[in-house]
């Protein structure tokens, strides 16, 4: 089955192209970067409009969609595109038999807070705090997909998901203002009030 | 200065092993790795040591770094990197002023769960619980580390970011749990049992 394995190869952003299209919906790209940016961006992604049209050729390629033109409601032309019956299928296999990607993490915030021995105190402050109200501003987003997701039928999951991300985003706000308030506690620490953990009591070298 | 125009497109990753030099020990690539196995991995990277290397030879030829060959204590040959003063200033200067970059996040256990219309109810919390699983270990590693630097001198930030760390994972499995909590509300809501929530009674078309 040579369709199988070139779908072997896939990266994970071309199922998730896929998977917008397999709701159901004859959708443009336009329409799927839409959609990416109301749900995925706040778990996976928030792809380019020119990384979805290569995505879409490649999915048109495998017949996992397929694309026709169509007229907008301006009377422009638009290129409008379908999950497909193989597409699905193949979606689904992935969903199912492909190893889960382990999560990614590259948080710019923290990768700063590690070289706090560089910088200041108050400029460290600075940026955990935008670091701290990004987080709240995506928490709200979140919160407001989910609100959307619960009235469309047939969108359970993106509910589900939407409503981990939203708990999710308060969680990134909340151990924003905790690692502030160590920071205070170091800088006491540091100024030699308030207690000395027992461990950072210099004996001997 | 064209040191600084250079310095100005190092990616993080760059920095990222200067970030480890700087704090102060001779080191082999060897311990670089150990070092983000053991801290940088749980916030931002986990690389591989031709990836070490090649930032090594980079930050040796804008002069942020110098090597020398050494002796290990098995006799056999090894190469050791310091950081120098124009790289310490680099990167000081880098983590203050560079735009801190947002959070990226990929997390795959969720592109699952986005797609459970496709899924089976049984595979899906299998994934989940294995994501949960993950996160508790890691959560513990994360644990261990910090409890290593809060005893390094020198080490409050790492010991800060490990602390955040620990509370991340913490948070991650949690989340993970409510989700299982959340989908099994979703299947009792599916077979018709409990009460359904007003907006998911269909009216009209």
């Amino acid at each position: 089955m040579a369709r199988t394995a070139d779908s072997g190869k896939l990266p994970a952003t071309a199922w998730a192209v896929l998977g917008i299209l397999s709701f159901g919906e004859e959708m443009t790209g336009y329409a799927i970067r839409q959609w990416a940016d109301h749900v995925l961006r706040f778990f996976y992604w928030s792809p380019a409009m020119s990384q979805i049209y290569s995505e879409l050729k490649r999915l048109e390629r495998l017949g996992y969609a397929v694309s026709r033109a169509a007229v907008a409601d301006d009377g422009r032309g638009k290129q409008v595109y379908t999950i497909t019956e193989p597409g699905r299928a193949a979606l689904a296999e992935w969903a199912a038999h492909a190893p889960v990607e382990p999560p990614v993490l590259k948080h710019g915030p923290m990768l700063r807070a590690w070289l706090g021995h560089l910088s200041s105190p108050e400029l460290l402050r600075e940026q955990l705090e935008e670091h701290r109200s990004d987080a709240e501003r995506t928490r709200a987003e979140a919160e407001y997909s989910q609100s959307v997701s619960a009235q469309v039928p047939g969108w359970a999951y993106p509910e589900l998901v939407t409503r981990w991300a939203t708990r999710y985003y308060t969680a990134q706000r909340d151990l924003a203002d905790r690692m502030l308030a160590d920071l205070d506690d170091l800088a006491r620490r540091e100024d030699g009030q308030g207690e000395p953990e027992p461990e950072r009591i210099p004996n001997g070298s």
